[in-house]
């Protein structure tokens, strides 16, 4: 299993609570908050405290978690129906955080799943939660391995990728998706270098990429999210490495807005673009990529900078968090279960 | 001709100074600085206190009109070439302040062509240059209003832009470049908006075309720089109108950084790309694109924002200024000239 030694979401184990650290304190701080509400991780999702497909998936669960824990305690002689209904209902509010990543509906339903199998009693349905959320976590940094394998398997012996937003330790349970391989090859001492979008409005690859990265002594370069193309064209970059929000049926990929741009000019340079993501983020029941909700994001992620106001009142702003990628430009996708290559179809073995 | 009112660049009435917006301090304050000698121009264009390619050639000249003038008062009875000695190496420091506008050096070059044909004392000289200097500038004014009539017959009557970085009054004497035919359109009562990029790093887009578009009343919407692809996918954009810092003879054009991206995603989308400049900007002594030498701009851009510290120490940054669409991605450059097409021969007559 690959480490950075970073857990950025963990279900403490008295299962009071769900640890993270706090993603928007990053690279500033490295600070730990212990969230002990379904509310409060809903207000740590959607204000990007925690992010990362894979990792809002684990707190999502982590969340139902400690939530009906709380429930069974205060009601120890509630009916399996009443705390169904009730894991039910905070299951539901808390895959409704953020629209886009389709881990968290996941994760909640596998939650609601394991509780559907528990005995009757508040208190063994609250311990089926936790035990799963559990699972979700080691499943998560299984899955990383896994990626990391598989990609290995069609990348250079020594690469150096471009990526975009972040993909690494702090998008997951520890392991990463995209930069998997990236930790995996530099742990077994083959060169491997990265090029990292900063990734506006938020930053994540300034803020959290280029930290994580540099931590763990991989040498990274940040670029504008413009200068993109340019490198590409450059002949520098052996693959562009992404992960993904959500991956429709036909291989479409939702992901940070920026992705497709740079699908387009991989496309153009014949550079390899390949998207890197657990099993968990297909969803079988979106059929094309236009029918994936994407989630639009609050005005000031523009219009503020640092304290600065940067546009008046009346300038519109369009921002959207994520972009949908055409199944027809990604070279490979590659979750834990193998490297899949187009047509996709992802009933079927992968090849 | 065009105005906005503004007035980013002006050589003083009594020659004394260059008066420039200082537009660093932009969007929160409309500051005019004097700049009072060469240096002082030099450092304003390093620092993109003054931007945008015909206003650094429109303030060179204006600098070098100031630097000669004080060599003058100082030296009433030098002789000709002494001063032409002196104009000249003033004039090589200014053209070098930045190295991607050709606009720039062409400036200077008028200047000193200028000088050549005047008489013989420092005066006379001194007055030619600022001369000169004055032409160069209502020369842009009406250049802008040239470039926009062009623009406008091959645009819808009404119409919706995407454009990148700044192209409008502030980039230019007062008129813009790819901003004119907007300005122009909406003086008309043609129905007329704008989707601009932030432009990151300098955040040109958000800082000044929001600010100068919605100050005239013109409807504009601000996205991050990764949303250009998704929103020209959309249907939503007539045609990208940008500017640009140097235009090959073959046709490539060296722009800001990320218009390359923008080129290539309206290319797959079906949307005109259109490259509006004066003809200075068309440098016939570089053959083709690669060969313009793109500006490396300083680390902190992009590891600085608004007071923290986004990269450590021994994290990379590559920022390049500027980038170089080919010839094949631009469906027209449109300049004071006419509307150019496609292979391009700017030595013929504009079909």
């Amino acid at each position: 299993v690959i480490t950075t030694g970073l857990a950025p979401v963990r279900l403490a184990a008295d299962g009071q609570s769900v640890r993270i650290i706090d993603q928007r304190r990053l690279p500033e701080e490295l600070v730990y908050r212990d969230l002990a509400s379904a509310d409060e991780v809903i207000d740590a999702i959607r204000t990007l405290a925690v992010r990362g497909a894979p990792a809002i998936g684990i707190a999502g669960a982590a969340g139902l978690a400690v939530a009906i824990r709380t429930f069974a305690h205060a009601h120890p002689d509630a009916v399996g129906a009443q705390v169904m209904e009730t894991l039910s209902s905070i299951g539901a509010r808390i895959a409704g955080a953020r629209p886009t990543a389709v881990n968290l509906g996941w994760a909640v339903d596998r939650c609601l799943a394991a509780a559907r199998g528990a005995a009757e009693s508040a208190s063994t349905i609250a311990a089926a939660v936790a035990a799963e959320a559990r699972r979700i976590l080691d499943e998560d940094l299984e899955m990383g391995a896994a990626i990391a394998t598989h990609a290995l398997a069609i990348l250079p012996d020594h690469f150096c990728i471009l990526t975009h937003c972040n993909t690494g330790s702090l998008a997951t349970g520890g392991a990463g998706t995209a930069l998997a391989p990236v930790y995996a090859a530099h742990a077994v001492g083959r060169s491997v270098t990265v090029f990292a979008t900063e990734t506006r409005p938020l930053l994540q690859g300034s803020r959290l990429t280029a930290w994580e990265l540099h931590n763990a002594g991989i040498p990274v370069t940040v670029i504008p999210d413009g200068a993109a193309a340019s490198l590409l064209r450059s002949g520098r970059v052996d693959a562009v490495l992404v992960g993904a929000d959500r991956i429709a049926a036909n291989g479409d990929v939702a992901n940070k807005v920026g992705t497709y741009a740079i699908a387009i000019a991989a496309r153009r340079h014949g550079v390899p673009f390949h998207v890197l993501a657990p099993r968990s983020t297909i969803d079988a029941s979106t059929a094309r990529g236009h029918m994936i909700e994407i989630e639009l994001r609050a005005r000031d992620e523009l219009a503020q900078l640092g304290g600065r106001t940067l546009l008046a009142d009346g300038i519109g702003v369009w921002n959207p968090a994520f972009d949908v990628t055409p199944a027809s430009l990604v070279s490979a996708i590659i979750t834990d279960g193998g490297v899949h290559r187009p047509p996709y179809d992802f009933g079927g073995s992968p090849r």
